[in-house]
């Protein structure tokens, strides 16, 4: 393990994070915020003292290899970012408990969108859009950010591949051209078009500018941090509209809308993944709308709620415009269902990704063919072509971790005391990054009921599950510090 | 496929379940119940009638073959046995709903025990008898017992080594001795002396007969009906801490017993099954007894509780002392754990197998490794011996096979409108053979608040999870059915 490289990396990432800290200082200096502004003041010079010392110490030798510190320097990128994002939270007194602000920015940058905060609205506006932009930075990725904007030469090939692997979700890694840093600044590009165009038409709903600027990067990063306590309840049909289709396309495989620059439709019609997404999510919002109709004036409203919700919770976003907790047992057990599915691979969302399900069905399919037949090869396609066996064995390899987690998770807030609905969801809402639960964490409560044990575990699971739990477990593994 | 074959061959599992219901019928006559009388006489003449019309229709002609006919014959015998098994609950007019009576009939064979009777005690003894003697022989293995008494030569290798691998659970085929045959005696041989030590310890503690051989019959075959309606709670202590023992003996894996009566007490010990199972349920009662210990008046109710609870639950027994529903989260949180986990491969429990939770992390282990260094060739040791990657394949594959089973089950008994808490333990409860589940059916509730579709879906849940769900799905799958 090269440390002194690693030392530079970690610091590299704490100047961008300083960065895009400055906006919300100067939002704050123009609404005269002064704990905010000192908040951000503190926290500048807290990193600026870091920055330096790490800089110092870690002087230039030799390069960033392989997978093993591509894995590590994801890992600890995540942790530092959090650890020093939460501090404009703790340092201006809005958030005392420095467990709960370590949640709150955990749950943005990982774009979850749970909250341990009662009253979002009275939060000052520079700490809003703090909140809100880690949801952006943390969707598509910071370190594809870093990669998108870095000179490089610095790190080996091996280890670019690892950080964008880290943060593009997904079985595979998506490179859309050959080089990484390419890919990055293509992404980024199709991300910010795309949020420009949400801001634009929430704008033509008449949001005021901020409020726009903040749904949009909840809505992009698919976070879900609201700005109204009611979340998004209070807003116009138009807007609320507006919300889900645009959800509903940032939990679309980016490289879709790759293929739609270059013109090549009928590959984006043939995919498998994308056909999938939309089947799942259509008869979701049916079976949901004939559920829950009879407690509507309108079927029209019930369609809009039961779009709204699917879209929201799908692509693990967690707006809400309904309390869905207050939902039929069957339409919450859908919402549950497709917690865990998520949203398409390559996209801003969470969960085990629409690709995962795909290969997990197909693999089992294989296997009973197996079974039916021992001596027959047989080889798992996607969209025609043959799906590497390492990719198979990976996809099996975080199906079990998953499962693991979600039960070391459940036991160990269960110590908190609270139901059974409660403790599954709210570690499914964590882990799969969507931000509401069901029963006390529901659409309408928030996460302050969990202790501070709780609250730490439940972070850890959404580091674990943005990062597609890899990268967090290596950090416990004792062989990814060994020397090489 | 040879439907002849497998006409004769179901024809022989009626003829073997017909010989099973003499002896309750005799109860039934010595107690003089007249309408379990009925319900057995007319049984026994329906299952006659069949058994002859398949035999005139079936000739002789050729052998069973390999692993398709295999699976296939295990699917349909298990579902033959408790469409028939279930009719003298449903003509004597006890269980008056036929779905109500396959659930029961269901649960009984595969030894799950979750029940929809509310009234246990009013049933007449002769269908108590038969209540409890289907855990006894489901518990081993209908198809097991049929391969110990037959005279063989009409069916393949392949053919009896997947009635075998179908019906003892596990990652790995449990082959004792090199012949099928001897194994399956073997195996029964084990099963009688302990079911007979199981009645005698019982009856020691002044237990009247009839209660102790359905009592030890629910111990061994891990089943769980009870005979009383509070289940265990209302025994002597002696005989509670007698059925913990018994119930913990009956999950461990049969061939460690083989391998004492050879006196190979070293591979006992080295077993690293039994060691990871005899470690998970000594936490799990330490856990809970600190848990729970402060709502008992003494330290050694609440151990014994917790012992009796833990052994209960992880072998998927199900008998219950106490309402451990009214436990704090954390115990019952420990109890869904245990749910999931079960007992050892090779036992007559349920649940995923501690064999197989070993191969899972040992797997995911393995995986981390490969991530940090990709060109090491890693293998996986169980006991000392490579794994074969065919057995971890499969691992894997039955876990997601066990996820999607469970998800799809708990959408469509959430139709029926019960809380999340009730219906996750249900599915867990019957997929993993146990028997009462949390919340509205907890050990001191039933399943009789389900409706037709959701006891039907938890009937074939319940057998999915007996039969280790590959020769279920298999029967769901087209390509079983064409033709060689």
């Amino acid at each position: 393990m090269n440390y002194k490289m690693m030392g530079r990396f970690i610091a590299r990432i704490i100047l961008m994070e300083m960065v895009f800290l400055l906006p919300a200082l100067v939002i704050s200096l123009c609404g005269s915020e002064q704990d905010a502004v000192f908040g951000f003041l503190c926290t500048l010079a807290i990193m600026a003292v870091l920055c330096g010392i790490l800089f110092l110490i870690c002087r230039k030798s030799g390069r960033l290899f392989g997978a093993r510190e591509g894995l590590v320097c994801v890992g600890l990128s995540w942790i530092t970012l959090s650890l020093l994002g939460c501090l404009p939270f703790f340092i201006s007194g809005r958030i005392p408990n420095f467990v709960d602000a370590f949640f709150e920015t955990v749950s943005g940058f990982t774009t979850t969108g749970a909250s341990i905060l009662s009253d979002v609205e009275s939060l000052p506006k520079g700490l809003l859009y703090w909140r809100s932009f880690t949801h952006w930075v943390g969707g598509m990725g910071v370190l594809v950010f870093l990669l998108a904007i870095s000179t490089g030469g610095e790190q080996g090939k091996g280890f670019t591949m690892h950080l964008m692997r880290a943060e593009s979700p997904g079985p595979d890694v998506g490179k859309l051209v050959p080089k990484m840093k390419q890919t990055a600044i293509i992404l980024y590009g199709i991300y910010i078009v795309m949020t420009v165009l949400n801001v634009v038409f929430l704008l033509l709903g008449r949001m005021p500018l901020l409020d726009a600027v903040c749904t949009a990067f909840g809505t992009a990063g698919t976070g879900g941090f609201g700005i109204k306590n009611d979340s998004m309840a209070s807003y116009s049909t138009y807007i609320q509209i507006v919300t889900t289709v645009f959800m509903f396309l940032f939990g679309v495989n980016f490289s879709c809308y790759y293929l739609l620059l270059l013109k090549q439709i009928r590959g984006v019609f043939k995919d498998e993944e994308l056909r999938l997404y939309f089947a799942i999510a259509i008869t979701a919002v049916i079976l949901i709308t004939l559920n829950i109709h009879q407690s509507y004036s309108h079927w029209g409203v019930a369609l809009k709620d039961a779009a709204f919700q699917v879209s929201s919770i799908m692509t693990t976003t967690g707006f809400s415009t309904c309390d869905f907790d207050l939902w039929p047992a069957f339409s919450k057990g859908i919402l549950l269902m497709l917690m865990v599915v998520g949203a398409c691979a390559g996209s801003t969302g969470g969960g085990i990704k629409v690709a995962r399900v795909l290969l997990i069905f197909k693999s089992l399919q294989r296997n009973i063919r197996k079974i039916l037949n021992p001596r027959k090869v047989m080889v798992v396609r996607n969209n025609g072509r043959a799906v590497d066996e390492k990719v198979l064995d990976n996809t099996n390899a975080y199906l079990s971790a998953y499962v693991i987690i979600v039960i070391i998770c459940y036991l160990i807030i269960s110590l908190d005391g609270f139901s059974i609905g409660t403790n599954l969801s709210a570690v499914l809402a964590c882990f799969n990054n969507i931000g509401p639960g069901m029963e006390a964490v529901g659409p309408m409560m928030n996460f302050s009921g969990y202790g501070n044990l709780s609250t730490l575990t439940l972070s850890i699971a959404m580091l674990a599950g943005r990062l597609e739990i890899f990268p967090i477990l290596v950090l416990l593994s004792r062989s990814a510090w060994k020397g090489h």
